[in-house]
């Protein structure tokens, strides 16, 4: 996708080779115009699959997975990372660690929203190490629900954590691949 | 707004006098068909406003201003309530306390994402006690940026939220606004 990859050029910070700021454009401030045509992009691909609801994890996850949601007309969840005192007991967990902080956390998401007849496209902001994904395909399997496909809008190809969670039969996307940033700040697109 | 009337009385439920889910189609399972319509609402509220930017706070306020800048094409900016290890310390700082929890947390933005020349739209899910969007508001002031606008989706008019943050010449608007709810699950609408 030419206007993402713009965007990293253009407002994207490399603060280390395995970091990528999008702060400016794609969590904190989003870019609307960008994230609306993400959402047409990733809708275009995954159509095919029949889902009928978007999985993602707060926050930075929200964005896409609601332009996507938007695009397909069909509900998004984004599972919690704290529990609401009113939600009740009656949810599925999964664990995830995060990428820059490596700090565990629990991702929550409550039973009625995943059905087993469900099927499922998890959307995230990026793949990275592939935590917050396996996460989220771990309370995918203890729903019931069908995974039908995985998207992402930024994959860092050199930490291949999709090995952390593809499957035989689950469509993976990324909307833009990175082979590595160097310190200089320059960036090598697939 | 009639749907989103039909959407809590369908689908919301009254867990108190002063307390009601809507994590079946707002926050936590967002209705995508919903937010478009509510994001259409706000726009053709605000745009007369001639906002530059949308500003919200994580998590529950992220899909209505998203949805609100998505239709008005300009960026989205959500205050975060932790400062991820690689934002940096050039931030502004509001508190608040969450209506439901009497947790106080701070919300947090990036300076270099208010400017001086903004004219800040905030939109949030609740108007509720009014505590997050005043913080919001005293995120606003701080940055020079003109406060043009605030919208909510639902406001409980008996908690009075709105005196907390209420200007001359600044609007406040609420897709729909509750006069009562009853222990028994029904809901008074002005």
């Amino acid at each position: 996708m030419e206007s993402l990859k713009d965007a990293i050029r253009e407002r994207g910070v490399v603060l280390s080779e395995r970091i990528l700021i999008v702060n400016s454009f794609l969590n904190h401030q989003v870019d609307t115009v960008l994230l609306d045509e993400m959402g047409r992009a990733f809708a275009g691909i995954f159509e095919e699959c029949g889902p009928t609801k978007v999985l993602t994890a707060a926050v930075s996850g929200i964005p896409p997975a609601l332009a996507t949601g938007m695009h397909l007309g069909i509900p998004v969840v984004y599972a919690r990372k704290t529990k609401p005192s009113t939600m009740g007991g009656d949810v599925y967990r999964g664990t995830a660690r995060s990428a820059t902080t490596e700090q565990v956390m629990e991702l929550i998401v409550k039973r009625p929203f995943l059905l087993p007849s469900d099927r499922v496209v998890i959307i995230d902001d990026f793949i990275a190490w592939g935590h917050t994904i396996k996460a989220l395909c771990d309370i995918v399997d203890a729903s019931g629900a069908a995974l039908v496909g995985i998207g992402a809008a930024i994959e860092k190809v050199f930490l291949d954590g999709r090995s952390r969670f593809e499957r035989e039969d689950v469509p993976i996307h990324s909307l833009l691949r990175i082979r590595k940033m160097h310190p200089d700040g320059t960036i090598e697109f697939e």
